[in-house]
């Protein structure tokens, strides 16, 4: 018997899942799989889109990782601009609207997989409809932006998660003025305070002006453009304005289908990715993900859990099993001469997930010191104080610290302590690290923090 | 009662106890520490030499950590040019040469740290006392090669070790043209062959020949200077030659004094650097050390565990309790554009170890694929065929591919299966990563070489 499995969102998740599951079911005539995709085009790099814009990578097209011609040839079939206005669980149908002819269809499903992604956060102020309010998830957002950064001169970025961080930086390499106005009193509030003052640092080395602890309270708006942004503090005066407050799950059509959200926001799902509504699968920035630290539900919009999760849900579609084994909340980024890296809890999400924690900090540097090109590399541990298991890792400096972090997370996976961690046979050469490496030395550290 | 710990060896592992023990216990009335070093500086970064040789450091002096005076300064009594010529276990005392004066004495100890690292693996063949034929392991030796190097247009680098590639590496920087002869079919036989390919084509990029499958003879010398290495399969002619087949434990001592020497040629120690005899402890390249993965006594000479081993001797000796929880063989090394990196177990060492294994790899880039910079990262992983536990892994790639060892070592340590390791929340953002990391990527095709 042919089956049919609908995928919403031509994305990372959807279309990871809609691969591994023709991987594992390659007879179109077993199983059919189609795919809905609102935006214009299929599996692209969201991630890339500051470094397009910036110019450092040369098009959007570079972005676009698969083609609906492409998906065809797998036997695929996925149709961009046609948006999912609704399912029904019950009789297992979608309603589907093809956006360039505004023609509207129903179509049946065996498995729904739900991978909507996400939409960027909206702080609740008047003028935010104005023109020259950018958002950047999409190549059309992209392109828009571009487009408007080809013509401003002035550019405040509002708020300084990742990609605001990434789009102040990709300005000011386009030679606008940046302000980066945020509510918080750090940017990147994954991190702790002592160690987003670094990133503070490097945004004012590339000549961004941050303006902290800064509630925008409205969009001045003249003629239908936006002009400034407005807050208790001050006003910024701005050509074009970048929402980079952060993303949510895109879980509204999900919940409308009575799909059960949590309390994080996202869709719910099992580690196979199934929801709790038969038929229905998700998976990607619209669902939560168990947190393997504080073992909470966790809303965590990235591309390597899209990949993944899309990838589990696939091949149960396709008939295997595999499960996804959650998340540590693992983030990297470069801003300007900075690499910054997290994972697990910081200080205040241990205290806040209920762990009495010790931290250190060691500043070291990411090749043997008198190497040429050695640069800082600061790496930050939390433990848990009665068992020394590590809790989360925090690095931040030069060119080679960043990716420190995944030694990290891979011992937090484990749910290892740092008395082991601090004794690992990590690599040393001089180019490569000094004789202790940061994470080692931090590790040290941090067993001593525990031993008082 | 006032104590007296002397240690033999001025380098890593002795001046890490040294300092350790002294932190622990810092009234020197309480535990005089004294040090005999034969060579005429104390801490240095012997890994940093090649690097002095070919001019990308400036100067060996960069290479002193800390010298004896800084020593003093910390109540550790160092003594350079001071070798220990025997040690009488039962008296507890050791015999000193002044190497300046000639002058001999005796000196009594309560505790005795051996910290005699390492000598020059010498192959058995004539010619090698020669004038021009030199081992890179001390700071005299880099000066002498440094020197050499000054006057010669020819070498020729016996063994593809890693201070053999590091040392042919930077001949070339220097300009000289660099015949690289090695008895195995590859260089840098801790790794798989298709592996250390790589590292025969980056030497090849460097304008290294290398001569392969070469037993080397005999050295040509002319008037008492050395001026050809000689293979059964060509002569090669050289105004200086390099040894680089690596080292072997400086045990000669020990074992003299009849502290018990293990198979792979290293002082047996417990893992807490103790001896079979009573009051004499071990650390360094001299010892041997638990492989974690095949259970063996091997032995590696290396930096960081030197200085891991010396810090537990030194705390165990201060009073505390601190234990050295073994190797894995992690490595690493850049050969021209090439960064070249190891840990565990390879295909050949997971065999004589008696594993049955699989094994796959991976060939992706170091950052995404469209963003600059980025560049081959060819990930290799072994795995235990029944339990799908790691086994090793091996990488090769350009800049920042290298130290992605680290997450592979930090599986190792605590024995992850290739299963949990291909779904570790690894960090991901472009100038980082593709959105599968290169080892997430080896991980589930090892796992996939396990389901067949």
């Amino acid at each position: 018997m042919s089956e049919r499995l609908v995928v919403i969102g031509g994305d990372a998740a959807g279309m990871s899942a809609a691969s591994q599951a023709r991987r594992l079911r390659p007879d179109p005539a077993d199983l059919r799989i189609v795919v809905f995709e609102q935006g214009p085009v299929t599996s692209y790099a969201a991630c890339g889109l500051p470094y397009v814009v910036g110019g450092e990578v040369d098009e959007f097209d570079r972005l676009v990782v698969r083609t609906p011609e492409e998906f065809a040839e797998r036997d695929i079939e996925a149709f961009v601009r046609h948006e999912v206005t609704g399912v029904d669980t019950a009789a297992r149908t979608v309603t589907v609207t093809g956006l360039d002819r505004g023609d509207e269809r129903t179509e049946s499903y065996d498995h729904l997989l739900i991978a909507t992604g996400s939409v960027t956060l909206r702080p609740p102020v008047p003028g935010l409809d104005a023109d020259g309010v950018h958002e950047l998830r999409t190549i059309p957002d992209g392109r828009a932006l571009d487009a408007a950064a080809g013509r401003a001169r002035r550019a405040v970025v509002v708020g300084g998660g990742y990609i605001g961080l990434e789009v102040a930086e990709q300005l000011r390499r386009r030679g606008l003025g940046v302000t980066l106005v945020e509510g918080a009193d750090q940017p990147m509030t994954t991190l702790d305070p002592d160690m987003a003052s670094h990133v503070t640092d490097a945004l004012e080395r590339l000549g961004v002006e941050v303006r902290l602890g800064h509630q925008v309270e409205r969009i001045d708006v003249d003629d239908g453009a936006a002009r400034a942004v407005v807050t208790a503090e001050g006003w910024f005066p701005a050509d074009l304005i970048v929402l980079g407050m952060g993303v949510r799950p895109a879980a509204g059509l999900a919940e409308a289908a009575g799909v059960p959200l949590g309390d994080a926001g996202g869709i719910v799902v099992d580690e196979r990715q199934r929801t709790t509504v038969p038929g229905v699968w998700a998976a990607g920035d619209c669902v939560e993900s168990h947190h393997r630290v504080s073992g909470r539900s966790v809303v965590v919009a990235l591309g390597t859990h899209a990949n993944k999760q899309g990838r589990v849900a696939g091949t149960n579609l396709g008939g295997g099993d595999a499960t996804f084994d959650g998340v540590l909340g693992t983030a990297i980024t470069r801003v300007g001469d900075l690499e910054v890296a997290r994972t697990g809890l910081n200080e205040a999400e241990a205290a806040d997930a209920g762990f009495d924690h010790v931290s250190a900090t060691a500043a070291a540097t990411s090749r043997a010191g008198y190497f040429p090109g050695a640069e800082d590399a600061v790496v930050k541990l939390v433990a848990e104080r009665s068992s020394g298991r590590l809790l989360g890792g925090q690095v931040v400096g030069g060119d080679g610290a960043g990716k420190r972090i995944d030694t990290i997370a891979t011992a937090l996976w484990t749910s290892m302590s740092v008395r082991d961690l601090a004794g690992v046979d990590l690599s040393y050469a001089p180019p490569f690290s000094p004789v202790w490496d940061p994470v080692l030395l931090a590790a040290g550290r941090t067993v001593g923090a525990l031993d008082g």
